[in-house]
């Protein structure tokens, strides 16, 4: 394992990007949020990601002159085209538009297409924290990994929400959660380490529960709550991508296993302006107590604390201001083997 | 089993409030929302729940007089004071001023605060659907069943969500779900029948599975997808009830068990005009698309269809328009000693 600093991390991903022909002001706002997510602890969606997307720049599959431009507009809602830049690109300047109209609106819906992957949906939501706003982003996932409720085709994402609310002396909660019970990545790190999955995470072809992740191919996610969470997953794919002209359900394109085909994903993000709410500062104080009195909750058996959503997310990026993001060592080679083929200096520590 | 026509219902209904103090015109709109949920198949939320609503008229716990208003108003949000009355009543003039806003804007937010119970949600999510918008309703639940993920007290309540989508040629989607793997009228029917419950609907206070719904009382409901579900219920809470002012977690009245205290309930509805974001015919025909898509999926085996959102409880108003909405002796009695009690004709079959 290594460790390296926020810093350095989004200096070496921004060289990244400025190699492969993204100008520096937008490599700079792409590492910038990519190192935030790791930073954070979301770590399969940060600096892990960056050699696909490098990958996928280098395939022609990312417009690298994009112009992220309004094509819809109503003042309190808009939808952006992100013209196949990068996903973080386009949802930064889509929450930025969103942060501006909800100080005029009190509230705003941004829904955007040709867009990209775009990191962890966190990111966006806590955008209008700034601002004491509260940000809610969902996103149609790029991979279907679920099918509908009964069924064995893979039609839907894990079409993830996240839902960022101030607070006074307590930090903000954020909610950041796929609609299955468990996301792919989770999978992927026990077929790794030759563990078993939990029952209730996978089901076989035949509906049994599949609990060797090793066969995860032959199997598929369960939605949480099973029709429910199948319910939420189409909902959250028909508003993120359909209504934005944005590609859900068959026509999702596989960004793991493709890519050079322009993926057209869409995502949304609202922004509320809580002191159009009324007054903001009793509203974070009523936050405050709302998440004191779930903490102190008397605790069942085996658990050592209740934490509110954000918590752990929170806690990760104390420890990893102080002491640096690790960075393991596979991904630490594959990170420079990508610096050596860019020639670019290697990931310092 | 009686049967009875939804203008039958409706009728006594309106003559139940008329009886006790509700003007006609009220009395007439709460009914129609009433019939219209038992219509739909939410049993549990129609004719089932006006005993408990002329208990709560009686024990002066809603204000017949109600002055409904705006307090808070930026054009594409607004806050709507229910001053106490009927949740049906707050509701439905919320979803108005929605459907107005969003004409102009594009999207429109209304939160409630001093709202009541008001049915199920999928109520006001489909009031838009009349004018091709999208509807997004969210509710604070009138009785907490629900702790903190890892707790045991009971802070949070089953928080629904609905969303009503439309489309072209096939019937709207419309989900409507609690943040519960199971609604707490389930348990209760369980119990009357003397049947057990599946592992994985409740835990009792160790957080052992729960399958005895008559020891119902020594535990608590499970959120669908365990933290997600308390996360996604707790969120709900804040943005329905805190930000509107109203009540959220330990200050939620037990709507059951408590017919005068003035609940404070909180409710928001979202409206969003389709043909803001783009065209509106090519929308449907997109929604037609994705809907015939997950039917036609290969099925698990067990299942002999795979549905979307809605679908049952179209098929149940489908019958019921025929045939006439169940009642259930027991709860026909009910209704006709309440009828007696009003000094009302009993219900017409």
């Amino acid at each position: 394992m290594q460790f390296v600093s926020v810093d350095q991390l989004a200096l070496f991903i921004s060289k990244c990007f400025i190699a492969v022909g993204i100008s520096k002001r937008e490599a700079q706002v792409v590492a910038g949020l990519m190192a935030e997510s790791d930073l954070n602890g979301s770590d399969g969606h940060g600096v892990f990601r960056l050699p696909q997307y490098i990958d996928r720049i280098q395939s022609d599959g990312i417009n690298l002159k994009p112009n992220i431009r309004i094509i819809e507009d109503k003042g309190a809602m808009a939808v952006v085209d992100g013209d196949n830049a990068l996903g973080h690109l386009v949802m930064h300047h889509a929450t930025e538009i969103a942060i501006n109209r909800a100080v005029e609106h009190g509230v705003s819906w941004i829904g955007v297409r040709h867009s990209n992957h775009a990191g962890p949906a966190a990111l966006y939501a806590k955008m209008p924290l700034k601002k004491d706003m509260i940000g809610i982003y969902v996103a149609v996932g790029s991979a279907n990994h679920l099918p509908p409720w009964g069924g064995t085709e893979l039609l839907l994402s894990t079409n993830p929400i996240a839902v960022a609310i101030p607070a006074l002396e307590e930090q903000p909660i954020v909610l950041d959660m796929a609609t299955t019970v468990a996301a792919y990545g989770k999978i992927k790190t026990a077929a790794q380490r030759g563990e078993s999955i939990p029952e209730g995470w996978m089901i076989d072809g035949e509906g049994n529960p599949l609990t060797d992740p090793a066969k995860s191919h032959e199997g598929f996610l369960l939605p949480i709550g099973g029709p429910k969470g199948y319910g939420l997953s189409l909902v959250f794919g028909l508003l993120a991508g359909t209504l934005n002209g944005a590609a859900f359900g068959k026509n999702v394109v596989d960004f793991n296993a493709d890519s050079t085909s322009f993926t057209n994903t869409g995502q949304f993000i609202v922004a509320l302006s809580v002191e159009s709410f009324g007054n903001l500062k009793l509203f974070k104080k009523n936050v405050d107590e709302v998440i004191r009195s779930m903490r102190a909750s008397p605790k069942l058996p085996g658990f050592d604390a209740i934490r509110v959503p954000g918590e752990r997310s929170f806690q990760t990026k104390c420890q990893r201001e102080q002491s640096g993001i690790p960075i393991p060592d596979e991904l630490f080679e594959v990170l420079n083997t990508l610096a050596d083929n860019l020639k670019i200096e290697p990931l310092r520590l």
